[in-house]
């Protein structure tokens, strides 16, 4: 798999994810220099090269003159990482998200409030790809993500392990006038059909975002961020660090 | 001034903005069907082009199949906007925000959270463009959005008409732990380099969004939404709607 853009390859360094080789183009910025510093100190191979042809190997122009050549990112195992939990959990279901820039923004918020892992489904949804991880600055390493077949049937597991499910939608209850404290899980749909009927109604409850004036709907990672951040003042404030 | 997207133009003919001509390639779905009746309702003048056509007059691949062109935006001026509030403003300033994805997703979320005005200054900031109207879902038309030369007089001016002026920054006190009611106003700063130090000094008051885990900052457009949406909590549950 191929990864770019200068965050998430600085985040990839940091964390250790292995990496085969770096393209790079532009090597005189003083950003640039620190990160190439920090690649030859690993020993990983370098190559130089145009943008036009940094463009070529990312798919993408969106790179800032960096690309890297990693293993296929790995995904979580939903039981498992619920098992390696050992406080309450705090999860985040997204039914069908397709944008790619959601995605990433959805996995970086996520990680700021606390989140412990993400699930998505199989089909109909976009996984972790290169434009993803550059969209969430490379948090989506240091974040669980799980693929499901079955999201009614994640969620029944779910709920056979007392987390509370809530779907985020229009006809909620207010989410400030909720109790979000102990182990739950948010449901957030797809950009334009939101939740999936027979996801919503494997949900414990509803909870939606009044809003000033009258409009259609929130960006998802604009909702998630108000939903998840709530829920983190809720939950534990002793925790909070800054 | 071309823009571009099904949402920005449905919204376009909704506010009544003057289009003099719309260019379509796809007309084949049924929503681009009905939004073509919406556009021969009001005799606006269609030329039928193939999606590169559509490419080029937009600057961009974007565009979801409809362009259409409009008179250049038009901004409002900051004290007769502020002169007409008949409440406790609700301002926000985005200090040279530079992204038109995250100025678009403000917009948006300022308008849901009740926001009265944005400001923003002329240089070193994206302004209303067609990628920030797509990205506001057409919300910027509905929205005053004013452009100052100088922000850190524009705060002196809002400071003299009691507004209390926050500066979102990491070293601020936590978002949920202040009082929002009254006139306010919020500075968002730009994607790398957060709040220019002249703009953050002449502020009141400092205000963070805690984090559950380290992490480098969240996007502006997160930031914004997590604290508009805090705001509009605290300020008026009476107002809300749903």
């Amino acid at each position: 798999m191929i990864i770019y853009g200068r965050n998430v390859i600085e985040e990839a360094l940091k964390i250790g994810i292995h990496i085969s080789k770096v393209f790079i183009s532009d090597v005189n910025s003083s950003e640039m220099k620190r990160l190439r510093d920090e690649i030859e100190k690993r020993n990983i191979r370098i190559e130089i090269l145009d943008d036009r042809k940094i463009d070529e190997i990312a798919h993408s122009r969106d790179h800032q003159g960096i690309a890297a050549k990693i293993k296929d990112f790995l995904y979580s195992d939903t039981i498992k990482t619920l098992d390696g939990i050992d406080h309450d959990p705090f999860i985040v279901i997204l039914d069908q998200v397709q944008d790619p820039q959601n995605f990433g923004a959805i996995i970086r918020t996520a990680y700021g409030a606390g989140v412990d892992l993400i699930i998505i489904p199989k089909d109909g949804s976009v996984h972790v790809t290169p434009a993803v991880l550059k969209s969430s600055a490379g948090y989506a390493f240091r974040m669980p993500i799980c693929i499901e077949v079955n999201i009614a049937r994640t969620i029944e597991i779910l709920k056979e392990r007392n987390i509370w499910v809530y779907a985020a939608m229009m006809e909620g209850k207010p989410y400030f006038s909720m109790d979000f404290k102990g182990p739950i899980a948010f449901v957030f749909g797809n950009e334009g059909k939101g939740i999936r009927r027979l996801v919503a109604e494997k949900c414990d409850d509803k909870v939606s975002i009044p809003m000033a004036r009258e409009m259609d709907s929130l960006n998802v990672s604009v909702s998630a961020a108000v939903i998840l951040f709530k829920a983190m003042e809720m939950r534990n404030d002793s925790k909070v660090t800054r």
